[in-house]
């Protein structure tokens, strides 16, 4: 049995990450999607089990204790974190999971699963981010660098994904086929097949 | 100015490899295919600067004295080397460039261009490694012994290259298609972008 492939997809602020994503798993048709834990309040329109499982702390912090995160991370005073088992048993099942992490949850991800793909989805220059980050015009400049502090930080590591796709405006459907294309690739790597050889051995 | 991707393609003997990079040539629209040099003689069809380059044997080793072979290696009285200058201003100019070798000079290359891509071309299994090699039935079983020992132990390489593909029988096409894809995906590596991220910084 094939082991499934741990796809980890990261974009910095402002890239229109979510567009490609959602392209990407209506294409990949075997494929599963990570869902994470959080104790942050669902937003509007937010579901249980499908942006994320919304979880209060104690329990967060016991499901730590109990090795059943795969990575965790705090970010404005809220938790979030990868399931374990889960990911786990779609793995062993040959299928493979897509997490959709932010830069520092995609470098935890990475130590504790070293055979994930890890792929940057990339704006394509500095006055496209801008323009996307200042968005409908409503926010104040200030808030707008603010985002794209933020954004320029997230960039700072892309030199630590494998891959890079360039989301160019309006055409997040190329984004997701070389994604497609990528992870199409990696499963032609020899070093995932380490007995792959003995088809060769005659009995 | 981006540099091309050298890309070694082998294959085991009996695999088909001939059929499978003539389609890939042909979908490859800016790639250019690399001509060996050789000391042997031209077989009836074969081509001058097509097929190889025939030099003679001081001529050969004149050129290795000068620095002019990327790789060379003798097989069966005969030396047989990849043209260096013509190759480094390919790559240099951004075009992508293909090597047809066997195992030795895949290994060869890789020694003097570490970022060259190594794909293996592999027979689907043993069966019908053995029916290939069989042929059209007109030699003895010992040559055919012979062809597939060669085979096997060119398929003990297969974990020295990064990629693999299968020729399935009947469908050269899907083996240069997956090929085309590897090629793809080697292009959004972000280790082969290092100054990527300046773009990113405002001027």
């Amino acid at each position: 049995m094939k082991q499934g492939l741990p796809i980890v997809i990261s974009a910095p602020s402002g890239t229109g990450k979510g567009t490609v994503i959602s392209i990407l798993m209506k294409q990949l048709q075997h494929a599963f999607y990570s869902i994470s834990c959080t104790t942050r309040s669902p937003r509007p329109k937010e579901k249980e089990g499908v942006n994320y499982y919304f979880i209060d702390r104690s329990d967060f912090e016991s499901r730590i204790q109990k090795g059943l995160m795969l990575e965790y991370n705090e970010y404005v005073g809220n938790l979030y974190g990868t399931p374990k088992k889960e990911t786990d048993e779609k793995l062993a099942a040959g299928i493979d999971v897509i997490f959709e992490l932010d830069v520092n949850g995609a470098m935890h991800l990475q130590e504790s699963m070293p055979g994930a793909v890890l792929i940057m989805i990339m704006p394509p220059d500095y006055p496209s981010l801008e323009a996307r980050l200042r968005g409908r015009g409503t926010d104040t400049d200030e808030v707008i660098a603010g985002r794209m502090q933020t954004s320029l930080q997230e960039i700072q590591f892309f030199s630590r994904y494998h891959y890079f796709v360039v989301n160019e405006t309006g055409k997040p459907d190329q984004a997701a086929k070389e994604i497609m294309n990528i992870i199409e690739a990696e499963r032609h790597k020899t070093a995932r097949y380490p007995d792959y050889t003995n088809k060769f051995i005659k009995e």
